[in-house]
């Protein structure tokens, strides 16, 4: 191999891996789209003489974004997507099948939460009354292609401990005109009794269609199952975790003692531990759908959808010779 | 029968009657132990003449205090348990019943958290972590005697909001040196894994052995059964709300709104809907053991030792004539 | 033992036993309260002049009622009733016993199902919609008291095939101005989302606390356990089954084939097999309460209640010597 | 576009097309069957000049088909199947993928039963006892390969109210000799006690995996699963429902009132409601496999034949341009 | 107090609790009934000449049998039964209130199994197939009487390792010439299909209704749950553990490693360690009733009986002064 | 056709399958590794001169080994894994689509246990107390990588009657340095509260996601999933079992009498049946994860896997024309 290549790091790709790794571009969608319009660009820009050299160009340029933020799942599901298409014999076809499913992708990314919105709407129906936990865009967006079908929708809205996003949540429904009534999330199971449906959205989802997502995701699966009430999650396919199919799990993060428990407070408590999860996993068994832009799931089936979009290679692609 | 009866309301009575109603006496235990030794008095004291007018002077005394607080259970308990005793041809043996059932009653107030103690400890074993949901003086007296019969107990806290009294768990816990971790209620799940026992108080158990206690318990009972946590409730049997036999059930208070949501962060996200209730129903079927100073019983056999200390009939017997 | 024994049955007593027989008496609660008065009358006229004179007597007139339907679980429970409450040193004192004893039978009897009544109708609450199984008065008389506490009250009610009891139900609800819906008995899971409480009778109810009633109760009482609805069965403890303490269990009617399939349509399939039992038995943990005249209580500690009752000795104490 | 298409429709399309509105044509298979053959004579007797054209034509055909029953599934199934095989660089490999897929379809179609009988009956074990709920020729199906496999089946059939369905099923199965019990469906888990499988069929399958047939299904499945009896949907793969993977759910039709009550027995009863649902949901979660033509599979993994079969476009493919 | 008490133990009493310490004496029934018959004797040949003075006598009685197996539950609940029901004014009628009990106690003992087994047998019907865990004279008896009564009855065992009790039952199954099937611990869900009723016997049953017995009893217990065969637990009234009402857990003994593992085996697999708990749990929730001599009862209600029986204080009696 | 076929089934296609026939070659990789090399080898030396006749060469060659051992379901993966692979125009294009395939085949089963491994160790936690029923390379397999990952891991291992194959897993678990205990298996609930993972290996694994494996398996899974423990199956891809998917099941060994009872116990017990199932059936439901060498899976999407791999048709395909 020429030694031209790793000079030839696109320009446009090094100026958005940095802002990835500076938080200038930031957010599962944004991130995700920027990096596969990065590397539609080198694939437009790529001077490569053979196959070989074009290949090896992309996954330069792969590798570089991928050094940026390396556990960012939409970031690597973009680039994933992307080595799954790349597919011709001369490299004007590599070419070719690289910026049309970079422009395919970026296309699916700006419609998805609509997409995904108007499915899961169809799940809801009028009168409806949904409990949410946390702030999810994505779980939202299907309340807010309810409404615009014309059906009525109240919500309970679970505070959500330690940062309170159900705030945020509570505040949008309200926007959306939304009768929206907010409790502690220990209320839950009481309020499950005049509850229609549960809709949460999910960080990310593994393989066994297990879904990881903010703490008390699981709490209140379990209770809606033995309550009857159904669970939605909604979320869109960057949230997918392909590396889940070699059995790698999301890590979760723990966070600030100082979110549950504030200096004074502990002053007086004593030097009680802590302990600050973000997020939790909830089975399969306890979800009864995943509401994709690609359509809705099983969480059981939902590794089939990973693997035809994001393959299921044990190694990143980029990494490959 | 003479009008010298309602005049002869004893002072004592009159008196305690007032504290109650002032909120000077509180607490269960205070509240049952001041009844029983009021009625004592006014037993003791009594110039009845015949039974009949002895009966009559005890009821009159058991109105005034009942009303003191109509809707207290600890208050009425005291009250059935000395009728469902009173008992005699002469005017000295049904005194004699009387007095001698208040003081019973009153030792086994003094006692009754220490003895509940010493049985929830036994069910604890060394080296066992225990979660805890809310703030409960019985519940705490299983652990303080697991600590003094040796074993080495672990404590993981939920703060319980709206009031975190998680937190009055906490510093309790930690002065008795045991080490206890904090976490947001809706990390129950997540941390039931490493939890062996589940132990939380009651406010009040109903005929059917369901528990009302504190918001959040019932949902901790669910997730608790689904994990396969034993659930230990540990509650004096002043506890116990005999109406219930009959039906009627516990009211839930709802509580201020403030609680949940400040001002400013209301005004901030609209005007929400709140909903604040203090206590939640966790159904028998969830509950593994009910821990009194009588001793362990399932939930379900409650309703027998309900009806064997406080009696089974419709009406208040200070109502019957 | 003098000869005059048999000749002296009372005359009512055989006259009550006869028209028992020839069910010119009939209706659980009429032959309970027949059977009592029966044997009060033997009671009171009874010449006996031992205190075992008169014990044989009353089993004579046991005897003859019970031989009039031995099968009949409240004519066993009334004489179960007095035969516990005889007691006494002299012939004098064991007729009091006895009458006395039947009078307050009779009283609960009459009294019973509005007692009843009362208690469930704490159960339900304003708004409560109820899904009703079968045609039973029990069951309708904690709606009618719902109803007289000015609670509203809506009614769902399965058909109940073969015999569509479920007709009877509903006319009965419809005239109390309760806005009934009638299903087939297929639909009850699909309901069931709307339903607030389930509420069904019983036409038997054993040591084990499990609830024999007509067919289908068991089928509801899962359904409404998996879509978390409670289940209330609402039954006099003349319904108790006391033979079921030493493993009796009430034998199961298989009615007429023809009440599910009438001749011309068998002739038309052909010679098919029809199985039609009139029962089904509902364990214990499917049901959360029962509610009585004497009170609610979980289905495992009714056992207490009827051994209070109707005692539990193994052999009917008017065959013992 | 030229403007000679519309005229073009092709006879055959739009004799179907009345046939199917008028419902000369009518039964899944036999929708689907002529669906299918009336676009495969339309393909070959395109007289297109560019592959524009000729897609044209077949979109055109398949609207009209489709616009007389657009809630029919077997119908757009069948146009589903063949739009997702229309695939060629000119007219006469378009015409080709066209045509031989209908043929295949048509294959199929009239195979699917028997297959789907062969594949259903190698579940069934000599000496079983199989429940049966309402008429479902699949379902019979399974059974009556079982039979031809030398295997001694038994039947317990529920009579299906409001329609009876169960006794075609009960009549079907007394000619193949199958000794035959039919019970009412509220029997159904008393006689479970008694039952190795259930099988049913199913009027529509979601993504989900939800199984959506005649009323009564999602009960007996749920008790089912409570009583430890494996349950097996058999439906041939033009139930599958692909809308439902954009989260539409099948409409569920409310059939008329007199079904469940006549006339004269409503006037007797009073002016009560009637809900007469067709059909229920079944979770998957209650289903052990469904069985199709193309092998069987857990429901939760139907999504993949589904989208495999027919596509997973948001829009029918015929409104694409 | 006079000196004289300690030397006046009286002789039978002694020699009785050193048969009983040396295990001359054992097994359950026997020790009861032994003890029992010791205390008979020495009440009756009490030289006491106040109540205080035997009541004195009795109780060094009772502190010497007991301390010859403190452990053991049947000889403190012989001990606990009569003095539950020592009772009287004068030495006479406490005489005669303990030597009564004590033959009470004794005929119960001789009878118990018998009764037991008619009760029990009850439950089994005519063709059922049992599933039999270890050796329990109990559980065995329960088919004993059921096939006196009659009824055909298959068993299937398991082999219940590591002493393979199992074979002793099914030898003795054999020798009632039931057709018997073994198998081992681990086929239980395999052939829970085929079984009706799973009988098993007691070690101990505490005051929450749990059951401790041969190891594999929970597990057993459990599956029988999934499969929806209904668990009987068969138990002389002698199993009950009144110390478990103040919170008090049998002791599992751990038995030698070598029932596991066979020294030349464990040398040639290496220092692997062996647990070999003797008994294991099994939650209330998982037994369908308890079968005793006193008839049967859910196991959340055998405290109750527990207390009726031998009463329910915190302290043994034969403690107290 | 020519008549040429039969004679020339390659040398080397004899040789294997005589030596599968005589058990020469055996174990599950071997014979599949072995069978795709006789294919590869036939392939290669196929002097097939039309498509058609090449073809015919590899039915030939398939037929002969898969008579070898019809029940192998590794050797008939192995087949179906090339079959499904074949293709090409030319007699040079099928050639190499025949021999690549191969040559992957017997690379990904020379990979598939340590790849499989790797995988599992992921599931497994630094700390974990795992579980194991039987003796399976695969299962061991996720324990060893995780040891090499440097997670220390504990093991409780079930002994396995009646074979005891948990002696082989505990000695191999021995050597590799892993704190391990021995118990019987009835003792496997009373230590699941100590296990924080239970892995098992299949024998062979369903379209339904159910899991054949060694007997006990499905109680172990049933009594897992009640105590909150997940359930992992680590098997290879060849363990697929594609005839599943036309109803098939794997036919379960009743494997020699005397592995549970030997002579003589057998001539003291009496003529006692014993059964001696080799494996049982674990339903979908109760497994959490399956772990292959391609990837893991929740069981409800293997199909997809195995269809993926071996095709779905109904028919072995060497058995077309």
């Amino acid at each position: 191999m020429r030694d031209y290549v790793r000079p030839m790091t696109h320009q446009r790709v090094r100026t958005v891996s940095e802002q990835i790794e500076n938080r200038d571009i930031r957010g599962t969608a944004t991130i995700a789209r920027e990096t596969a319009q990065a590397i539609e660009v080198a694939a437009d820009d790529a001077e490569a003489e053979t196959p070989a050299e074009f290949r090896e160009t992309i996954r330069v340029a792969a590798r570089t974004l991928h050094e940026a933020r390396p556990d960012d799942d939409s970031l690597s599901n973009a680039l994933r997507y992307l080595f799954k298409r790349m597919d011709g014999e001369t490299v004007a076809t590599l070419q070719e099948s690289v910026t049309s499913a970079a422009r395919r992708f970026q296309e699916n990314i700006d419609r998805a939460r609509e997409t995904l919105g108007q499915i899961g709407a169809r799940r809801l129906q009028d009168g409806d009354t949904v409990m949410v936990h946390s702030h999810s865009a994505d779980a939202l967006a299907t309340i807010e292609h309810a409404l615009e079908a014309g059906k009525e929708i109240d919500a309970i809205v679970k505070e959500t401990r330690p940062r309170k996003q159900g705030h945020i949540a509570a505040q949008q429904l309200q926007e959306w005109g939304v009768p929206t009534t907010l409790i502690v999330d220990s209320a839950a199971r009481r309020y499950l009794d005049e509850t229609d449906q549960v809709v949460v959205g999910a960080d990310s989802i593994a393989a066994d269609g297990s879904v990881v997502n903010r703490i008390g995701t699981s709490d209140l699966a379990v209770i809606a199952r033995e309550r009857g009430v159904p669970v939605t999650v909604a979320a869109q396919t960057v949230r997918l975790h392909p590396d889940s199919l070699t059995g790698h799990s999301a890590g979760i993060e723990n966070r600030p003692e100082r979110e549950v428990l504030d200096d004074a407070t502990r002053k007086q408590i004593g030097e009680v531990s802590v302990e600050n999860p973000a997020f939790d996993v909830t089975p399969a068994r306890y979800v009864d759908a995943i509401v994709t832009e690609r359509g809705q799931y099983p969480p059981e089936s939902v590794v089939t959808l990973m693997r035809e979009l994001y393959g299921g290679s044990a190694r990143d692609p980029w990494l490959e010779e």
